[in-house]
C-alpha cells in the first residue's frame, strides 16, 4: 500500500504541474496571445498534452490508483473521495477501445470548427455527419459505462452532475413545464417595456466599463492578490488553486449591462474556487464539485445579489459618475427594471432570468431523445423549433438562431446543458437557506459582500470537491433539492 | 545515424516544447501573475524544469548529439552549427562532478535573494560568503573547460560572446581607456545644465505614457500580431519563436524618457527575433547569436536612431499632444538635448550612452582579477571604487551604489557585462555600415522606419543564430570588429 500510494503521490505531483501549464497556455491563449502564433502554440502545447497523457496513463498509476480503490477504508477521508473520483476517470482508459477513444478525440477536437463554419453559413447539413458521429459514440460509450444505476443518458448526466439521472431531471424540468412554462408564456405575452434610449442607445467606451468592473470586484471583495481581471472574447473562469483565480470579461461598447454582469458571474465562480480550503490546493479535490453547484454560485452572485434593487440603490450612483452624459436623467428604478426585464428571444446566452431555464429545457429533452434513439440528428432542427415554440414561445427562422447557436455538441458535451438550469435552481434554494443564517438585503445594504462570502465559505466553498452535490446541497440547506424554491423565487419575482 | 538524428530531433522538440512552457511561466510571472500565488507557482514549474533535466541529460539524448558530433560533415549547414553549440553545452554535465553541479545551481538560485538582502542593508559582509562560493566554483569550471585556445577567464566570456576572450576584450577596452576615458572626463567635468523644470519635475500619468509607448511600437512597425508590450518591474525581452516575440517597459511617473527609451530598447531586441529567419522556429537556432549581437540591436535602436535629433523633429509633436501642460514651452531642442545630456553617474542602468561603457570597463577588470585570483573577494568595494573614480571620475559613498548594484554575479553571470559595452561598440559599427547603404537619417526623417528593419533584417536578423558574432560583423559590416567606430561615434556626437 506504502509503494502504491507514493506512485499515486509523485504521479500526482506532476499531473497537477502539467495541468498549471495547461492553465497558463490557456489563459494566454485567451487573453492576450499574439495572433500569428496560434499554430507555434499549439503545436508546443500539444507535446505537453501528450506527456501529461502518457503520465495519467501509465500502467504503474493506473494499477495504484485500483490498489488503491480495493483498500479504500485504509485511506484518510479527503483521499478516498479523491481516489474514488480517480477510479471512475479510469472507465475512460479501461472500458473504451484505444482506437476509438483516439478517433472520439480527433473527432470532438476538430468539431468546433465544423460547427463554427456550419453557424457562420446557418448550414445545418455541414455540421450534421460530425454531429452523428458524435452522438454514435456517445450512444457506445454509454453502453460500456452502464451500471445497475445509471443507464442511457444518465451516464452522461452523471458526468457532469453526481447523482442527477433522467429520473432526477424529468422531476425538475416537468415541475418547471408544469408551473413556469404557464407562468413564463402569460408574463411575456405582451410586448417588452421600452427603456430610455440613454440606457439602450448610448456609447459606454471599455475604458470606463472596465473601470467600473474593477469597482465591482472590490465591492464583492474580490482578493486580487489571488486573483486578475482581463478580457477575452468569451467571459470565463480559469482557477488552479485557491491562491490563482483568474475571471474574464467581455465589453461591448454598446451595451452597458453585459460586462457588468458577465464581471458579476465570474466572480461568483471565482470566490467559490478561492475560498475552497487551501489544503486542496495541490489535490485533485480542488475546484468546485460540480457544474451545477458552481453555476449556482455564479447565478446566485449575479441574479439574487448583482440584480438586486438593494444593491443598486448602493451602487448606481458610481455607475452614473462613470458615465454621467449616458446616464443623465435615468433614475435607478428604471435601471433596475431594465436589469430585471423579462421577454421572449431566441439565444440562450442572450436571455433573461426567467427564460432562462426554458431554453435548457429544450436541449435536454432534444438531448435526451438523441440518446435513448428516439429522434435522429436530421430532425433536430425541426424540433428545436417546435419545443422553442411550446417552451419559449417563439421560433426561430433559421438554425444559426436555433439548434446551430450553440457550441457544446461540436465537443460532445451532452449531459452539460442541464447543469445550466439545475445550478439557477440551486442557486434559489441556497438563497433561500443564507437568509435564515443573516439578513441578505441588509448586507447589500450596507455594502457587506463580505457576510455573503463568508456565509458561502462556510457552508459550501471550503469543502471543494470534496462532498458530493447532493450532500453539499443538504449541508448548506439542510434538506435535499427542491426546485420550488426556484419556482416560487422566480413567480414572486416576475409577478411584481 | 538515422536513430541518432531521430533521436535527436524528438528530444528537441520536447524541450522546444517544455522550453515554451518555461517562457509563459516567467512572463506570467512578471507581467501579472497573483501575488498570494508565488509560492504554489513555483512548485509547480520546478516539476516544469525537473522534467525538461531530464529530457536534457537522457545518456540516449546525450550519445545522440556526441555521435552527431562526430559525423558532422554528413549534416546540412545549419543542423553542423546547431549541432555544435548542443555538444559544446554537454560539457555542464560532462566535465562537471553532478554533486558540484547541483550545489552550484543551488547556490546560484538563492544568490539573488542574499545579494537582495544585502543592497538593501548596504551591506556587502553578508554577500560576501555567496560570492566567495561562486567565484571559487566558477575557477573550478573554468579549469574543467579550458581548451588550447580558451584558457581563464576567456571561458566565461566566451560562454557570452564566442570568439571574444581576454586578448579581444584587453584591445577594445585599451582602446576606451586610450581614447575614450579622457574625452569623458573632459566632457563631463562641469556641473551638468538645468533643464526646465517642466521636463525634470512634472508628473507624466503612466496612462498618457503608455499611450506613447503604443505609438511608438507602430513607428517603429513592431508587429502586434506576433508580439505584446506589457510592463514589468524591469523592462525585459521574451521571445521563442519569430512569431512570439514578448516586450515589456516600465512607466515612473516622475520620468518622461525612462520607459520611451525602455520602450525602444526593448523593441530592438524584439524586432532582432521576430526578423529570424522563420524557418529557426523549431530549431535550437532561433534567437539572437550572441549578448553583444543582441545588445548591438538594442542599442542601435534606442541611441542612434531613438535619439536622432531627426527622430524627435517626426515625433515630438505627437509627446507634446499627449504631454501639453508638461510640455509647454519645452522645446523640441531642449528636449533632444536633455536626452543626449552626459555626466558622471554611479548607477549602470542609469548611465548615459557616453559613460555608460566605461561603467562596464570597471566590471571587466574586477572579473579579469577575480578569476585570476589577483583580486580577493573581501577585497572588491574598495577596488571597485578606485576603478570607478579612474574611469568615470566620481565614487561611491557606500557599496549600495557601488559593488551591490548589480544583479549578475549573485547567479554566477560573470563574463556577461563586457557584452553590454560590446554591442554599443557593435552597433556604432553596424551602424556606420548601415549609412553605406541607405540614408538613414533620411529613413527617420520620413519616418520610414522599415526600411531601417528591412536592412537589418537582410544583414543581421534573419541569420537567428547560424552564424557566429565574428562571421555575423563580416557579413553586416565587411570588415572585422573594430572599436574606433564607436569611439569615434562617442567623440563626435558628443564634441557638439
Amino acid at each position: 500500500m506504502e509503494k502504491y500510494l507514493q506512485t499515486y503521490l509523485d504521479t500526482r505531483r506532476k499531473i497537477i504541474a502539467y495541468n498549471y501549464m495547461g492553465f497558463l497556455f490557456s489563459w494566454d491563449q485567451e487573453t492576450e496571445a499574439p495572433s500569428a502564433s496560434h499554430e507555434f502554440r499549439s503545436e508546443q502545447f500539444q507535446v505537453i498534452v501528450e506527456e501529461a497523457y502518457k503520465l495519467s496513463s501509465d500502467p504503474a498509476y493506473m494499477e495504484a490508483i485500483e490498489k488503491l480503490y480495493e483498500n479504500l477504508n485504509l485511506l484518510e477521508h479527503d483521499l478516498q473521495v479523491e481516489i474514488k473520483k480517480q477510479y471512475k476517470d479510469l472507465r475512460w482508459v479501461k472500458k473504451i477501445p484505444k482506437d476509438e477513444f483516439i478517433d472520439y478525440q480527433v473527432l470532438t477536437q476538430n468539431g468546433s470548427n465544423v460547427w463554427q463554419v456550419a453557424k457562420m453559413n446557418n448550414d445545418f447539413l455541414a455540421f450534421q455527419p460530425t454531429l452523428e458521429k458524435i452522438v454514435e459514440y456517445l450512444r457506445k460509450f454509454v453502453k460500456y459505462f452502464e451500471t445497475d444505476t445509471l443507464k442511457g443518458y444518465d451516464v452522461l448526466l452523471d458526468m457532469y452532475e453526481e447523482g442527477m439521472g433522467i429520473n432526477e431531471y424529468d422531476a425538475f424540468f416537468n415541475k418547471l413545464r408544469e408551473d413556469l412554462v404557464p407562468f413564463v408564456l402569460e408574463v411575456t405575452k405582451n410586448k417588452p417595456i421600452k427603456f430610455s434610449r440613454k440606457l439602450t442607445h448610448s456609447v459606454f467606451p471599455s475604458e470606463q466599463q472596465r473601470e467600473f468592473s474593477h469597482y465591482l470586484m472590490d465591492v464583492f471583495h474580490y482578493d486580487k492578490t489571488k486573483g486578475l481581471l482581463k478580457e477575452s472574447a468569451h467571459p470565463f473562469t480559469n482557477g488552479v488553486a485557491s491562491v490563482d483565480t483568474r475571471i474574464t470579461t467581455h465589453f461591448h461598447e454598446d451595451n452597458l449591462v453585459s460586462s457588468i454582469f458577465s464581471t458579476i458571474h465570474e466572480m461568483g465562480h471565482g470566490i467559490y474556487e478561492m475560498q475552497n480550503d487551501p489544503k486542496y490546493d495541490k489535490t485533485f479535490l480542488h475546484g468546485g464539485t460540480s457544474m451545477g453547484i458552481h453555476e449556482s454560485q455564479s447565478r446566485m452572485y449575479e441574479n439574487m445579489l448583482g440584480r438586486a434593487k438593494e444593491f443598486w440603490e448602493v451602487h448606481y450612483s458610481k455607475l452614473v459618475e462613470i458615465f454621467p452624459k449616458q446616464l443623465k436623467n435615468v433614475t435607478v428604478d428604471e435601471f433596475v427594471q431594465y436589469i430585471n426585464t423579462a421577454k421572449r428571444s431566441l439565444i440562450r446566452i442572450e436571455a433573461d432570468e426567467l427564460t432562462y431555464s426554458l431554453h435548457i429545457m429544450v436541449r435536454y429533452e432534444l438531448e435526451k431523445l438523441l440518446i435513448n434513439g428516439k429522434l435522429k440528428v436530421k430532425d433536430l432542427p425541426k424540433k428545436w423549433k417546435q419545443l422553442m415554440g411550446e417552451y419559449v414561445g417563439i421560433r426561430p427562422k433559421n438554425d444559426a438562431e436555433g439548434v446551430l447557436q450553440d457550441i457544446h455538441w461540436s465537443g460532445g458535451s451532452l449531459g452539460y446543458f442541464p447543469t445550466y438550469a439545475l445550478g439557477s435552481a440551486y442557486a434559489a434554494q441556497i438563497y433561500h437557506a443564507m437568509n435564515q443564517d443573516i439578513n441578505v438585503k441588509e448586507a447589500i445594504q450596507n455594502n457587506q459582500m463580505d457576510k455573503i462570502n463568508a456565509w458561502s465559505k462556510e457552508h459550501i466553498h471550503k469543502y471543494a470537491s470534496s462532498k458530493t452535490p447532493k450532500e453539499l446541497m443538504l449541508i448548506a440547506t439542510k434538506e435535499p433539492f427542491n426546485p420550488m424554491y426556484y419556482v416560487n423565487y422566480l413567480k414572486e419575482k416576475f409577478s411584481k
